[in-house]
């Protein structure tokens, strides 16, 4: 180690520090031309769909973000190469590095960049990805976060996004399973349903059309099942289903209509008794 | 950096726009197009099945824009790489990245052209893929998109379909199992089945031959399973089974067919009493 | 973009028309003459086994139609790559994409070749692949088509198929487990069922020959469990199974031979009692 | 495409046609040839373990019918590629083609090689591989057919055979858990099983020695269960266990053992009655 | 082996102790440099987030060991390569090793370096990771420590972190489901609840505002359950879901609401009896 | 195909008959070798421990009969290609398949060198690796072979055994979970079981200590759960423990602790009764 | 093969031997050599912590192992290669076969290396890898082998073990649910157990601090569960969890609060009785 190389380091760390002011500069000025290039926008007639709109400015200054650091990161990569290749024989093995990390970055890139270009979801959607669900509340080049009803934030990198399932585009359905005793009458449970069905349209702004009774879904143990279902707005389905299940409750415990308890027929036998047994 | 730089930068920035305009205009001249001779060929003489036209203009519509935006980002790309080379020595990281998209995109593409060209499902068909379950809402070159009859949207990727369960090419069957007492008299109870079932394909017009009663399908803890199958047309086996079930319930209870509950033989047992203890 | 570019587009354009009228010509009769060779066959010397006739001659059109397909897309990738080419720089990575479609289709093709070859299973066997089940509809070079009991069709790529399971080679066994109450004389029981199953054979022409009481398969909670087994004729077991499960619950019924319920021995302890609690 | 083209074509169709013909006849004296050899074997001194024979003819045919195709399909090929190769420029796609499959005929081929040279099973065994268990009805090169109890063939790739069970090679032994009743005499119990245990090997020629009664197993929730084990002949354990379980329902019954139900200790509560509840 | 080889192996010894020495000595001063320096900052203005600031520290002194480390074992390999390459013929083994040995370690840094950058989560933090589930104690370039509330440390390898949920960037939400009596008064019994909740944000600041009575969650077997959401700060709901639990249960039994225990209805029959059975 | 070509085949036909004999002979002359090798060295100094001997001696003829068979196919594949490269232009596919071939075999035998050169397991030692359990029956250079308990061979390639349980090292453990009541007296039963306990080492010479009554393990649906742990010697435990469980059953009768039945509280309720329903 | 090639096997069969001497002489040199380094350093100024010495020497000795018999087989493979390549000319099989024998030795090492250096765990910790669990009795180059508390070693190659998770370096957490009565007085139950756990940190040297009471963990079918968690010694929670759930069953046993049995309400219906049915 000569002197050469105390001064070649010398000169690398001042270009890194250099670069690392620079960098942040660039970033800051950056997010704010994109904030007000969007402020005025709206006022623009360029106007594309507003849902897309805040995914677009996440995007954009996140890929602002990516792109000078990586050209940041080079330029200190290549001011450091310099004396790494001095000190170490082998220096493929930075090549090699490199290479690694870029195959696994640019995986979740392209992922990433499909999602938005086929707008597969939008900020403020309500998707499941995997074993994943919750609202999207950041589409990024390389990951996407999920806020889940319970507040927790799922951060996934882009390339573990492969199907993808999304609730917020089309009316959703709530899916109701009322249980019937057998020994009643079904016919008079369906009609005091159906007559219930008919009245929640103009009560709940949130359903979309009248419910349907499709009919007997399955014979259970202890009761005849009849399924209900609720066309409703966008992620209303659950607050749907709560009132419509209350509304039955009520509309069933009036018209005396039994939700049966498990069942169970009992036959008590004598231990060693006189029962007949047969062969003997 | 030079002046010569700065104004390379310059000069590709104006052609990306050119670019990105160009591209906006040819994709909807392009789908208008489609549209049109999509209407004009319905009266020609070059018919094909209807089944297949709704899928056939979502596609080409697809492909136009997939090439048109391949050709535009490639473009874009030659623009950008001479200015990245110039500020890059290690250039070989693009190459490697647009290398890894294509793979993905390329397995994606490729079998999605596979599920058209063998007519695997059209849009309208009822599948299932994997864990997913619904109506095919559109099948694009990259990916395909599947509605799920509570109104989500699952979005796949066509390298991701690999085994496709298709429910809208033939009659669908609906399956019934009747639990029947193990006391009560077997035959009597198939007798009044069957004389039922004979009876369904007048009222059902959805059914496709009168219902069949296959028999004893299992012993069940606390009844006879009794299994019914009725062929119906393509995806209203559901419906069917609603119907069907309905009326078994009223047609047992009219015949006092006993439909039973869970049972237990109940010993009932004093603790530490008289009971005869072996070996003692 | 000189004029030499629109003029190869306006040629290539032409060569593709042409190719794509040639093709569907070429099929077409291609198909005509299968069927006819097919059915001249059938009366002459050269004959083979009729079950894989069907086979054969659903796969001859499939290799024709691929064969003619493939050739006209090479031709028409040749006639557009001169354009591509003349477009982008990096036009490897169209050689690329085709590398890696080949790759899968392969795989799928030479899968399905042994699957012939073999006489792995051919079209109206039912067999069981992976978690797909039912009988044969088609078996192509790429891909398998199985249609289940309840009416659907699953397709699946050769290359995806590993192990098969088919049911159709020989007799199938129908395995009926009976549960018999433990306090009854076991033997009287086993003696009742023997006399009845050599009854079955000329009852049931499906019945390969007696079916066997193999005796107590296991001691459950309620009930001991007698095993029969009945050979059938290739996939009548389910039938069998459903009328000698008929049968026996009459046979079972007439001789006073209980089918237990679940039993339960319940000790009625009274709280806080004078239960003699140990240690106190 | 001119005439030298046409010519070429003619002449590699008259090829293929000799080469299949020649095909089929040599495939049929081989397997004569191997069927003689083996008749006329049995009587030489050369005798080999009688249980590998008839795997061995199998195994002969095989490699013959896989040897002479193999032969006929590469001459076939290089018969075509000419043609081929004049119409395509990039035919490296049929030698990639080949390439890959090769590669999983290979990998089958080598593992079946293994299978049959280390006598991991023969043509009788009773193997489980993976979730298949059955008879091995036939070891190929490539393939290896099971068949199950029940009738059908399970058709294996032997690249997918890893870990093998043998059931075949040693005596097997079956194993009976007998639940006891918690208040019976356990020692009394365990006499009455001892001393039928040793009369059962002159009984059964298919005991290799007394089964032994191992001792307590388990505390169950309602019974103690003792284990017994039976080492038997191969594969008979399933008969010897429905055997001895038959003969002990029998002994046990006349000693007044008693296998107990299922118990519950039920303590009866009047609801907001006068029961003593804490801290009030 | 000659002298100059153990001349050689010498030197390579006293190199080897002379790096160790050095290596040791430049971690300590480093680390103490590290600390100094944030401890200064603190008081400077270039100040960061507060939440990020203990990671950095921990991030630096990991960093500084693994570039100090890393350096030294090239030194030392590089010493030792030289007798290594002068014993054996095929050294290229050593090649090999080190080039898989960096793949792993690569890919462990780059997702670490992600994890960092992209602030997924910081030292303290409370996340689930896979399986696992606990407070961030340490993030390194190469691996991850957890430790779990019960006290154990887990430690990722961050090679093996994909997704990740980060619990502690917003507020948590407790989630109660409270079984209600079927036969009680649904609405008097939300009343009650509806009238404790508006108590709850003043009796505890945990609460970020009055939790909601969703409504009807579920028709249970033997309950009618109510959902309850509250909102509290983060990671505090499990805290908050305890205390409401000891409230509602409270609340609830002054109100004589019946939190109900499983139910069954028993239908006791004479067996044998006199029972009206079907078809006799 | 000319006469030099029929001439060659005739030849290596003949070459390879003569290798076949010639292997056949070695290794019946090598194996006699290495089992009289084994018995003279029982009685020389150079002893090593026994239980490695029978490990070593099955694993020296395994690697014998592996060299011996690799060289006769490598001179009968030289023998062959001579003549295959004759017929076939493209022969790199032999190349290949050998290439394949190595990859599994070698991965295979390095692993099982591993095995024994660490000595993980010795033949006679009780594993389980992976789902399979059971005595080491033999270790091969390819494969080992593992007998279960109830008979059946296990044959695992050795590139399938990652990580391997071995019980025969160490003493083993007995684990009993008793259940008490819990109305009794736990210090009671605990005195009773340490009594006891503190008696079983002279009873039992497979204890290696006296058995650890540990105390409350866990709180049951209806009993306390007492642990107890008692280590014996390798392999001893399943025999401890049901002599334990034994022992401890006539122990906890004699002094009347009770092992309880399930329990279950049951409130007898009248429908529709007076029972008083909150908020009406 | 000429005398040459025998004269050559004659050498290499002598060298071989001459290697396989001095290997094992220098092995057990090495070994006594670093047991007296580690004797005498426990005097000197040099200290690590005493947890990390045993890890040491067992690596040492291991390190020893693998680098003298790694040598020796090298120099034997360089004296037999000579001989093996005389007979066959494809010798680039053995090549292959090192190198992937390398891969995998290689991936081993590199994780034990890195399991060390970062001193994930020592010998005598308590540790869960994947599904293995129990204390680490010896941490090597290749393998790390865990010893479960019943008696059996889990040997897992290095290159298997991605997660870790070490109980040893923390305080452990014994966590407690109890089960409390419904219908008593929850404030009370909560003021014994209170009462109880501030007593307990004079009682148990065991504990950290005193044991916290959270409240209502959840409100069960039959009870209200309560949670206790309670810090003690590393490794110490399994005994601390006993001791307490014994003194707590003691304490609300004299207190009189009860541990519920599971409950049921039971309507009883007397059938086809005058239950007023609903629609009827």
């Amino acid at each position: 180690m000569d002197d050469a190389l105390w001064f070649a380091i010398g000169e690398s760390v001042l270009k890194i520090i250099a670069i690392l002011i620079i960098t942040g500069l660039l970033i800051r000025i950056g997010k704010i031309a994109i904030r007000n290039f969007f402020k005025v926008r709206t006022r623009g007639p360029l106007r594309i769909t507003e849902r897309r709109e805040a995914t677009l400015m996440k995007l954009l200054e996140n890929v602002l973000t990516y792109v000078v650091y990586f050209i940041a990161i080079m330029m200190i990569l290549s001011a450091l190469t310099i004396n790494v290749q001095a000190m170490l024989a082998g220096a493929g093995i930075v090549g090699l590095a490199v290479g690694f990390g870029a195959q696994s970055l640019v995986k979740d890139i392209i992922t990433g960049f499909f999602i938005i270009f086929e707008d597969q979801f939008s900020v403020g959607d309500y998707v499941r990805i995997g074993q994943f669900e919750g609202t999207v509340e950041e589409i990024g080049l390389r990951t996407t976060k999920i806020k889940s009803f319970t507040g927790e934030i799922h951060i996934l990198p882009n390339g573990s996004i492969v199907e993808v399932t999304n609730f917020s585009l089309f009316n959703s359905v709530a899916v109701l399973d009322i249980g019937i005793a057998y020994e009643g009458d079904l016919e008079y449970a369906e009609k005091v349903l159906q007559e219930y069905l008919e009245t929640t349209t103009e009560k709940y702004p949130e359903l979309v059309k009248t419910p349907e009774l499709l009919g007997v879904q399955q014979f259970g143990a202890s009761e005849v099942v009849l399924r209900i279902v609720a066309e409703s707005l966008p992620m209303k389905h659950w607050y749907m289903g709560r009132q419509l299940r209350k509304d039955i409750k009520r509309v069933l415990d009036e018209h005396g209509v039994e939700i049966p308890f498990p069942r169970m027929v009992m036959y008590s036998r004598q231990e060693g008794g006189e029962q007949k047994e047969f062969g003997k």
